[in-house]
């Protein structure tokens, strides 16, 4: 994990650690703020019977039973804000989590940057999951990675071209491959934080997105480090 | 509104009729099923007082009350379930829309056909709103077209180099523009199909999604015609 | 399961059977309206990969994939409403599954009847489970019975006596108990069904609503008998 | 707005100021913790198109723009966590609001206390709205008040008398009137926020809950200012 002395635009963050975990070739997971604590939760699932906490070690078992027990609301008090930077085609999965909050570039406004995601190691058809992917001796890394360079400038000039043609901007886009990066704001409480990480870090998503889930969880150990721990050694 | 005999899949429809509306170059919605009807609306909020209906003069007046103070719960009895075909930067403001409940097409699973969104009449940017367009004398529309045809004719051509080379679906389509045509299912209830009917018809709302939006308003209107008249009439 | 031919409202049945299934001393869950069926789940997840249907064997196996490996969004696609009468602290455990549409009978605008929830059998509290509860055979039965009876009646003559000195409904129903049935109108999606169910019909969860629970499902087994097989072999 | 030093539970607090608002007879409204401010829904906006602020000026004039004009998303970045202390049936219209996330005081595991709202000041049915109250001279406060304490009294007793006879308690408490206070931890983002808002503070609104709006809206201006102001001014 980078971490860096710098201003995230001009009011988020004052003296404290900035968090940034890069990601694909041009992507990255980084840190904005956070609500809430470990202790947070404990305490919200205490309100339900008004008892005090008898110290850390009961305070972490009761964690571990509320999450193995899915008494998911008390996770939900906590919540951690990200900014991210990602091709569309991983945004496109990632916005399927429906209690995400989140704010987007928009390509109505701005004028896109000719960035994008050129992998230089590839996966082949999986032969066992008909969705999957898998590593193969087979492929020409170096080919592909040319083929997906072309396509991209190809792509990028047609854009300029559009522009410069008078095409507004929204209209423009259209022709840009979903291999560009876009960038996001993103909260999400814990409990759905975790339900993502479960499905997302799971071998069945695309590990593009894998990716972007183990950078968040990465993030999430540092300030909530006894939820994550509990979740790394009982999820599902 | 086209009318015609068909199954949509092998099991959604019977002798009923099915509602096509195209939509764009090659788009389309389609109504699939529905839940409840107008005097559900009102039978729902009719619990509230455990009143019995006293005819349909009072049942319209009902839910225009319903509706204009924003009483929303009994709308969300109903629901139409469309099936739609439209480009991806089109999905990516339609997935925004979190009360949604959808299942798209996967570019995982199956290869895509060289379906693209090419307009045939442009817009130039808005003078007077930073993110908006407007329709413009000065575009050479013929030759805009012919770029853009030429974009996705390279992209896809790429996008098949990539898979003849082995890589597998989910990678090779990265080179894909956002112009590509996918396909949904999906459930909304009808009050949150009117909050995006009123947020997606405004005139600030991207061309291409009004156009969807207001092929939506059309299916609605035979399944929910009070509800429709009441918010053509009171759309805020 | 009791079936009956009746009008639930006026608009809400033709010539469908009802069904209705009596809950605790007074209540009950009856079957309004659905939207899908098992088809319509699986069909919902084809169209990810654009697959016609094999058959019904091949259906049914697609279908207990989709549930045991959380594919959720196929079965959000299909719903059931229900007329459910319930006591009030059963309705404020019901409520917290926020995904549920519902509308409520209120006491701002109609005078309660004196319809309560009045136990035949006891429990006692749980000698190991802080919360819960347990059959126990040192109760009196008859007697708490009789106590909860008076109770009831005592706060239903101070109700009566409100109003009858000039207080609004709102304000005069403070004094009425938990234990008063109200009712409700609700709308449930399959997946969110299925997740309600499995909390709800736990043994932690409060014998009553447990019963609540299994009465749904028993409906919702009618019109969706091969996802409630496959819930009721597989929950977690 | 009260202003203590004291700790709500035992990690919440630490050198801040701690705000509580007094509601009703014996509940109130207070301050945990926030996410966020101001200038982050603002910050969250320019994402979208990656322009830097341009001073508190306009800082403000775009937040304004973003409230009237609907863009909601950057008003969820923010939240605010209350503790709250109500009676069930104001809880029970507050549960309805389910963006909310809440985690409250449970009757399963703990023995209420005899705390119940108590009006000191009565409202007769209204003359123009079938759900609402209005001020009245003619009714005797201080008789309805009497015979409220003696239903609250004559409840809590029956309370008692269930569990020394042996009830479990989550049986026991189904006597008890909705007037008890509860206790709940609940966290809302600042969109949700001010739709709840605008909906309870409403002359509609049954005048309890409107109470808590008001001490809510209290306690949310101290930490946005700039959101509340906006409101304020142009709430719909």
């Amino acid at each position: 994990m980078k971490q860096f002395e710098e201003k995230v635009g001009s009011v988020l963050v004052a003296n404290i650690d900035i968090h940034e975990v890069t990601v694909l070739d041009k992507g990255y997971v980084r840190y904005v703020d956070h609500l809430g604590s470990d202790e947070r939760v404990v305490e919200a699932a205490r309100v339900s019977y008004k008892a005090p906490s008898k110290g850390e070690q009961q305070d972490k078992k009761l964690l571990e039973y509320l999450y193995t027990n899915r008494h998911t609301s008390p996770f939900e008090q906590c919540s951690i804000t990200f900014n991210i930077k990602m091709p569309i085609f991983v945004m496109r999965q990632f916005v399927r989590h429906r209690t995400f909050r989140l704010n987007e570039v928009s390509g109505r406004y701005t004028e896109f940057e000719p960035e994008f995601y050129v992998p230089s190691v590839w996966r082949s058809q999986s032969t066992d999951n008909k969705q999957g992917s898998e590593d193969s001796d087979e492929l020409d890394h170096e080919d592909l990675t040319s083929l997906t360079n072309l396509a991209c400038t190809y792509a990028y000039n047609h854009y300029k071209a559009l522009l410069n043609a008078g095409a507004a901007r929204e209209m423009a886009r259209i022709v840009l491959p979903v291999s560009y990066y876009t960038e996001i704001y993103v909260n999400c409480d814990l409990h759905n934080l975790l339900h993502f990480l479960e499905l997302r870090t799971h071998s069945h998503a695309q590990k593009e997105i894998r990716d972007y889930a183990e950078a968040m969880a990465e993030v999430a150990q540092k300030y909530f480090p006894w939820t994550m721990d509990v979740f790394n050694k009982n999820r599902r």
